[in-house]
C-alpha cells in the first residue's frame, strides 16, 4: 500500500495498491501500519531519512525488534565468485564491541532467514594480528572468541582479517592464513561506518557492482533508498527485504 | 646497487650493479648509502618492514625529511578517466589533524614534483556535512579551510566529500554538490588507515586496478614491496620513485 500526503502535487494511479492518504505525518502512520501487521516492509520515499528513523525508535509505535538498526548491501561483484553482505555502511557511526556483535547477529539472521546455514563473517581490519593500537583488531578477535564460544551462533567468524585475505584465496595460501572464510566470505563486517561507507562506494562505481540494501533491526526490512540509487538497485532492494520478511 | 648480507644462500650475479656484501645490518647499510647521497631510492628486500622504518628514523644516520613517513599508492581504474593516488593506507594508524595535513602535503608533494600543478584533493568521509559526532568531517572541513587560506599550497582540497561525490561527477550533481574535485580527484585523503587499507584492497581486488605504491617523508623515496605485490606493481613503484626522486 502507499501512504501518500494528501498535499503531493503529482498523482500516479495505482489501481493495484490501497493508498492512504495522509494529511499530516506520513512517516507516523506508514510505521503504525507495519506495527500494527498491516504490511510487511517498510520504505522511504520522499521524506527525511532521520524522520524516518526517529518514527521507527518510537518506544509507543515504533517498530524496533533488535537492539540497533543497521545496513546490509548485498554485492554483486563481476569478478567475484559469490554474492557477499557489507555491514554497516551507513547507520552505526563508531560501533562499540557490542555494536559490532548487533550489527553481525542482525546481518547473520537475515541470511540465516534465506537459507544460509552458516555464512562465513570476515571481521575486516587492516592486518591479521592484534594491534592494541587499533582497537578494530582487538574487537574483531574478541567477536571469534565469542562465536568460537557459541555466544555468536549459526556462523563462521573469522578476524582480525585483511581485505586481500578476505576476498582472495591465493594471497591467504601465499601469506600462510588459513580459515574457511579466507577468499569465502558471505559476510564484511566493517571496522566503522566510514570505512565501510567508503568502501560500499568503490565496490560500486571502481568495482562495477550491483548492489541492493536494507535496514535490520526492526519488525519489518526497511527499504532506505537514495536519489542516486539505480532503479535495479531498489528494485533488488525490495525483492530482498521481501524474502527476509516473509521468512521471520 | 645491492646491500646483501654476505650470508644470503642463493648468489645471483648483476655484473651492471655495485653489489654491498654487509656482514650485519644490511637494512641499515642501505640507509647509510641513501643518508650519504650514494643512492636515490631505498627498496626493501626481504627484510623486516619494522626494521626498515626504525633505521630511516634514527637520529644519527636516518634519512628522515618531512615530519611524518606516509604511504601513497597510485592507482590506474579500468573505468576511472584518470589516475589518482590513495593516502594513507599503510603506516599512519589514528592520525590527527596535523597528520593528515603532513600526509596530505606529501602527497602534493610527490604530485608537484612529477608535473601536477595543482592536484585535486578529496578528504573523503561518509557525508558532505560536518558532524561533530564523525570527527573526520571536522578535520576534512579544517584541512579545506587550512587550504583557502593558503597554509595548505599548491592543491585545491575538498571536504567533507563522500566517495560518490568524489568519483561520480553525476552523482554530485544529481546532490547539488558543486566543486572542481567532484569526480576529478588525483588524491583520496583518506580519515584513518584502516578505511585507507580496505579501500585500496578492495580497490585492487574487485576494482581490477593497477597500483604502485611508494613511501614519502624520507630523503629518498621507499619502496616497500610486499610478498603479494605484483612484478608489475613492483616495477611501477620503482619507475615512479625514480620520477619523484629525480624532481626533489
Amino acid at each position: 500500500m502507499f501512504v501518500r500526503n494528501k498535499f503531493v502535487q503529482k498523482r500516479v494511479a495505482f489501481p493495484e495498491y490501497e493508498i492512504i492518504e495522509a494529511a499530516y505525518n506520513p512517516v507516523d502512520i506508514a510505521v503504525k501500519i507495519v506495527h500494527d501487521g498491516r504490511a510487511d516492509i517498510l520504505m522511504k520515499g520522499n521524506v527525511q531519512t532521520g524522520a524516518l528513523i526517529k518514527s521507527v525508535l518510537n518506544k509507543d509505535y515504533g517498530i524496533m525488534k533488535g537492539k540497533l538498526l543497521s545496513h546490509v548491501l548485498f554485492v554483486e561483484s563481476p569478478v567475484f565468485h559469490k554474492v557477499f553482505l557489507v555491514t554497516d555502511s551507513a547507520i552505526v557511526t563508531n560501533p562499540d564491541l557490542l555494536h559490532k556483535k548487533a550489527i553481525l547477529e542482525s546481518a547473520v539472521y537475515a541470511l540465516n532467514s534465506i537459507g544460509y546455514k552458516k555464512p562465513k563473517v570476515a571481521v575486516l581490519t587492516a592486518v591479521e594480528n592484534v594491534n592494541p593500537k587499533m582497537q578494530e583488531t582487538v574487537d574483531a578477535a574478541e567477536l571469534k572468541r565469542l562465536n568460537d564460544l557459541g555466544e555468536i551462533k549459526n556462523c563462521i567468524v573469522e578476524g582480525p582479517i585483511s581485505t586481500d585475505l578476505a576476498l582472495d584465496k591465493e594471497a591467504s595460501k601465499i601469506k600462510g592464513f588459513s580459515s574457511p572464510v579466507a577468499g569465502d566470505p558471505d559476510i564484511l563486517l566493517m571496522p566503522n561506518l566510514v570505512a565501510g561507507n567508503i568502501a560500499v562506494k568503490i565496490i560500486r562505481l571502481l568495482g562495477q557492482s550491483t548492489v541492493a540494501g536494507l535496514v535490520l533491526g526492526a519488525k519489518a526490512p526497511i527499504v532506505l533508498t537514495s536519489r542516486s540509487t539505480s532503479a535495479k538497485s531498489k528494485f533488488l532492494s525490495i525483492a530482498l527485504s521481501v524474502a527476509i520478511a516473509n521468512k521471520e
